[in-house]
């Protein structure tokens, strides 16, 4: 089963719950008024997220919670609390346990997180974390993924592709940029590029119901897709559209706020425009070097 | 490493958080006034906290719910909300997978509780399950671990012991059991049993600072124990204290609400006082048949 299809069966499955303004589908879910807050979980698997060979104890902790991090970032918000679940295998040098835990600290202190709660068993199998994150949500509105409108621009946040080769353990999740764009603009819908860029934004599009071209030549390509391009016979472009784990933002806004965005000295990151929303929900185009084709549905798509 | 140094390692390591009324030790971390809300972790995983040949999908996914849910209950407060990760092995039947969700949220139907998000991944190991819960506090005091007097009486619901032999996939939390004590007594303290009579009590009397007697021959020891005890070589009173998963609540109540629950025919489930709280906390005596011992600090504890 492809996770996708599973999820589709999940959503028919579960009922929708009383008491949510938002459940399951978006980056996170958001609690009823009279406990506004947003909720999001995220699992971390030895042999899947990473490979014990590659990434430090430090690292692994860090991603477990850098990944919740992104979701509530995809929100506009900021996150408030965690709880962290740990399957641990037996035998592992306590040293590499700690090293996990120093990495999840770490982490959550980047951002005045706190631990708040959790579990930790045993695991016959590789490491496990589970790590849930709460973010009040306060004077903020959370931002979804199903407000893009005909016209709206569609930006990304840093560079794509590629991050495979490190800046999947490594990366910064755009906390910070999630709040001032929510703060000083009004994004129609955001997610976080965490299966890669064209299968984000299909999901964007679907919550949607609309249609978006995207100009392929101003997608902002990584060092790091550019280098795996040398060896993978792609082209730079079709990592950048479907690597995954980038974990930067993909956001739409209103014409006349792009253009501000644009002129605005506030910010210190890189924000570039890639393309258009379009009303019918149908047209989904990659448009480069002056030839149109369909903007597949790739990305990184688990088989469970 | 025992989970319990472990744990003691993590509480020192974790900086206490802000915004947090009750942090990592108690059942469920308590968050502060503008969010009333407890919430709690727990982990399933394959082979460490069910056998597979053991157990049907439906009964997996359904401990999985209600250890949280019992978590809660220990609180004196009802579940609202839950999220759920899973890490589902590769090559299992599509029906099985589907027979523990519908576990989920069976068990999550029955207390009226929603599933708002969480997460799915392939694993390379067996299924691992963790479920996160939250609860609204609204009118209700959540009732800690720390809060046991000199002088109060300890009571359990049900019966304990010999859980391994079924009651540890099939028990129903008591949730409306401890959402009754709240209402209508004032526990001074409540814990579920998880890890056994013994250790659980243990760290009531660890938080409060107390000791306490225990009257071995009142402890009510579940048929389980005794046909358990007719292979194991032990007494039946020893897996009723430290066979782990009953998932029943320990309390301590002052003597005179003791008394009146005694009389009280508001419920219709069992209850048992079991003995009485000390003030010397290097007090923990087991009195059996007259002669007196250490009640020992033996259960569940997890080597990971």
């Amino acid at each position: 089963v492809l996770e996708s299809e599973f999820h589709q069966w999940l959503k028919k499955k579960v009922p929708q719950s009383k008491g949510t303004l938002i459940g399951i589908g978006d980056d996170a879910a958001v609690l009823s008024s009279s406990n506004r807050m947003a909720v999001a979980a995220d699992m971390l698997v030895e042999g899947v997220h990473f490979r014990p060979e590659e990434a430090s104890p430090l690292e692994i902790g860090a991603k477990a919670v850098n990944r919740n991090f992104s979701d509530i970032a995809a929100m506009g918000l900021a996150p408030h609390w965690i709880l962290v679940s740990a399957a641990l295998p037996r035998g592992r040098p306590e040293a590499y346990i700690k090293g996990v835990v120093e990495g999840i600290i770490q982490a959550a202190e980047r951002f005045d997180v706190g631990i708040i709660g959790g579990d930790t068993s045993r695991s016959p199998g590789g490491l496990v974390l589970d790590v849930t994150v709460l973010a009040k949500i306060e004077d903020l509105e959370p931002i979804l993924r199903c407000g893009a409108q005909a016209g709206d621009r569609i930006c990304v946040t840093g560079d794509l592709g590629g991050a495979g080769l490190g800046k999947h353990l490594r990366f910064a999740p755009r906390v910070n940029e999630g709040i001032f764009l929510n703060r000083n603009y009004s994004p129609s819908s955001m997610i976080d590029l965490s299966d890669g860029l064209a299968l984000d934004l299909h999901r964007v599009l679907d919550a949607s119901g609309k249609g978006a071209i995207i100009h392929g030549d101003r997608i902002p390509v990584s060092e790091a897709a550019r280098a795996l391009a040398k060896t993978s016979g792609k082209h730079p472009m079709e990592h950048a559209l479907s690597d995954g784990e980038d974990f930067e933002l993909l956001f739409t806004l209103p014409l006349e706020q792009a253009d501000r965005l644009k002129k605005d000295r506030e910010y210190h990151f890189s924000i570039t425009e890639i393309g258009e929303v379009l009303a019918d929900p149908k047209e989904r185009t990659l448009l480069t070097g002056g030839s149109t084709s369909v903007l597949k549905r790739r990305g990184y798509d688990h088989q469970i």
